[in-house]
């Protein structure tokens, strides 16, 4: 057992000052990396106790369950921790094959190409169908 | 061509308030998720330029080129961008196959089990063959 088994797995995080961590989510199978955002404590202890993935929203100052307005929720599969106990990485399952709001299977959509960001991912359905 | 192709790319970056973007680094062929560490302006313009990962060192206040001291640099495949322009996704191929500086082969290494973080993947080198 290490060390970091010993102690309440949440007291085990390293939150910035505004009490949150980056997190990751990855799509189990295809091994797409979806999306980057943030959870702070509640929103780590929500996604473990549902199983399904809940971030904090930055701009809207609150917890924000993955999909809870497009469908698009993450089933996880996996909750890691990194070495520096800073980062978060979640493995999951995409509902609908859909992770960015703008409608693509993920949201690491544009490349730098020659010194421009070129948009190199389909719109898989458009945003006034998933947000009716 | 899309809007942000017509500014400098740097431009198109919505750093934070100290200047700074969240990288993940992921590798080429296996997909895994090596690590997640932060860049500034910097630090992007010098992995472009030089091809190889520069990131941001936040507790040493200086760029940091990855492998500078294990010589596991990070080849850079491709740079990414997501939707918001707030998280760099980048594809390299990791030199020596060890990313973490516990000798690990990625840094998200505990994985979350019945409230407790588990070491999960095994040290291919010692850090101390690593770092002499």
């Amino acid at each position: 057992m290490n060390d970091l088994a010993k102690v309440d797995w949440l007291e085990s995080v390293a939150w910035n000052k505004a009490g949150l961590i980056p997190a990751i989510a990855q799509e189990a199978g295809s091994g797409a990396v979806l999306m980057q955002a943030w959870m702070n404590r509640e929103a780590l202890k929500a996604t473990v106790a549902e199983g399904f993935a809940v971030y904090y929203s930055r701009s809207r100052s609150r917890l924000w369950k993955k999909g809870e307005s497009s469908g698009h929720l993450q089933k996880v599969v996996e909750v890691r921790l990194d070495c520096d106990n800073d980062a978060i990485l979640l493995i999951v399952e995409q509902i609908g094959g859909i992770a960015c709001h703008t409608g693509r299977a993920h949201c690491f959509y544009r490349k730098l190409e020659q010194g421009s960001w070129v948009e190199v991912e389909p719109v898989l359905k458009a945003p006034s169908d998933i947000y009716p």
